[in-house]
């Protein structure tokens, strides 16, 4: 069987080669009767462009990348399922590129978008992340880049976030009001946009209460679990420790379970605990999790939405913009007693 | 500044350009020590190659795709993390494909990953999936294809699973040796190969306890979270509820939790449940979630190395092979009474 190419469908159709091509990219110069006779010949013959070859023409594929730390991880799930719904609208595919949380994975990964392969990238950066030249690299090569959640503020584009400080304001006001008071901030890294505003809220409901901060009670615990688990522990075992926990993500709060479960304290008699989780099951753990809950499904639709306008508008590069969407604080019964 | 390209590199070391390009390659025509020096300049100068071109030439894309239902899934999360340290050590890039259980757009990334832009396919089919013909095309077109966990049988290919059969039997036995009598199936849907399965699994248990099965006790709860707790609330509202619950995968069992909640069932007094489940936190439920816990990780890197194995080869296709990989039973309180 001959393979159906742009000059077959040409003859069918009896239009000229360049026509059919332009209809197939949705040109303006096409009128709607004749898109509509060439797709349907398209359809009908099983053709299937040459994506190298129209792509290099047109310099767009109609996909876009989403680069995330990682997905074992219920806000990235979301928040790719956002990103998924507008895409799937757009007739655009998604390709979900993992860093693993690693700086050099991250850099792999943008080189290898520099090559072409996609029109927009949707990006959540590593714990690691200290640089920024390989996302001004992408940017400088034309494809169009809006952050989401974890950002990286030297970068002039589109920044999705939630509200971070005012939400860890929000958490460690809560532990005050239910009577905890030596609050510890867990952190993943103090590299990572989030958590520098997350520890920000804290800082400033200590001053706000009069409550000098203690270094000791800050605990970098990084992306490594074992790592995590050992601090947290050491954090609990120390002589004068904390009454209540503030977990800036949401494994570092079932650590904390865990580690609790070993030391065989209670969860909230001994420690109140509140995290930013997208713990669907939240509700199901003992004792339930009081969580700050981010609008993760939305913070994906809106960064989509973002990107698509403007590879609508064909626009080389997107203005600094920051949009921010609020989080909600679900409380339970981890930090608060007889309840 | 000039681009990079082939000729600047080649003039730079006096060798010619398919020395050059023959090296950035890897073939086995180029010695190493040149090898060696062609990609030091290359990475020196920032040397990008032209992935469309460069791939028309080769058909090689270093790149693998992974097709799954869905990420918010420990499971699929757990597998692609197997898959990712095995492309890693390959140097290749992965890229993940969201068929949101949906079998219209599983067809339609097909058709997008026909096109070639990757070199082979790892793949975990809908719960809708009731063809295979879109499946077969990809393989016609020369593109390698691994299936994980959920396959198509009539696909011949290499297949890689765990004990569904067994494992299926080793559930229901452990509700029947902890006193349940009445045990209910839920099942995700009739489709899919390891729903059949394990299935099969539990009604060879009914057979061998002389307990006649009971189509009531069988509940198709189809992937709508919404749709699965009314029909699973329904059967606890049965006259003649069930005393043990086998779900099949672990939204079904989260949402068992939520429905005893809302009726005020005790797990396990009323009712004892086991399911599958990748689920960390599994310990930290109230009370904690007796499991079937898949080997995950290590099914999504037994799929990758038998596709790279094969496209190491390069073989047009992969003979037919069923690898099964054990899961073992993780017996917790929601099963069993007094513990």
């Amino acid at each position: 069987m001959t393979k159906v190419n742009l000059k077959i469908l040409a003859q069918e159709l009896g239009v000229s080669i360049s026509t059919v091509s332009k209809a197939l990219q949705d040109s303006y110069e096409i009128s709607q009767e004749t898109k509509d006779r060439v797709r349907s010949l398209a359809k009908k013959l099983n053709f299937q462009p040459n994506p190298y070859a129209s792509s290099l023409r047109r310099h767009q594929t109609r996909t876009i990348a989403v680069v995330v730390p990682e997905i074992a991880n219920n806000f990235f799930a979301l928040a790719i399922n956002g990103i998924e719904s507008i895409a799937q609208e757009r007739g655009y595919h998604v390709l979900i590129y993992l860093t693993d949380d690693s700086y050099e994975k991250e850099i792999s990964i943008c080189e290898h978008l520099e090559s072409g392969r996609i029109d927009g990238v949707l990006m959540s950066v590593t714990t690691e992340t200290q640089g920024y030249e390989h996302i001004a690299k992408l940017i400088d090569k034309g494809i169009l880049l809006v952050f989401f959640d974890r950002v990286r503020h030297e970068i002039e584009t589109a920044k999705v976030t939630t509200d971070d400080f005012v939400s860890g304001l929000n958490a460690t006001e809560h532990l005050i009001q239910n009577g905890a008071k030596r609050i510890a901030y867990l952190s993943l890294s103090s590299h990572l946009s989030i958590d520098y505003k997350r520890k920000a809220g804290y800082l400033e409901v200590l001053h706000k209460y009069d409550i000098p901060p203690e270094p000791e009670l800050i605990v970098e615990c990084t992306n490594n679990d074992e790592e995590a688990y050992r601090r947290i522990k050491n954090l609990f075992e120390s002589p004068n420790r904390p009454d209540g926990v503030f977990a800036s993500v949401e494994k570092l709060a079932t650590i904390t379970y865990a580690v609790c479960q070993e030391l065989s304290l209670q969860i909230p008699q001994d420690i109140k605990l509140i995290c930013f989780s997208n713990l669907k099951i939240a509700s199901l753990l003992s004792p339930p999790l009081s969580t700050i809950t981010q609008p993760a499904f939305e913070i994906g639709k809106e960064a989509a939405n973002i990107l698509f306008q403007h590879l609508d508008r064909k626009r080389a590069s997107i203005p600094n913009e920051n949009i921010v969407l609020k989080s909600v604080l679900v409380p339970r019964a981890s930090s608060q007693e007889g309840i």
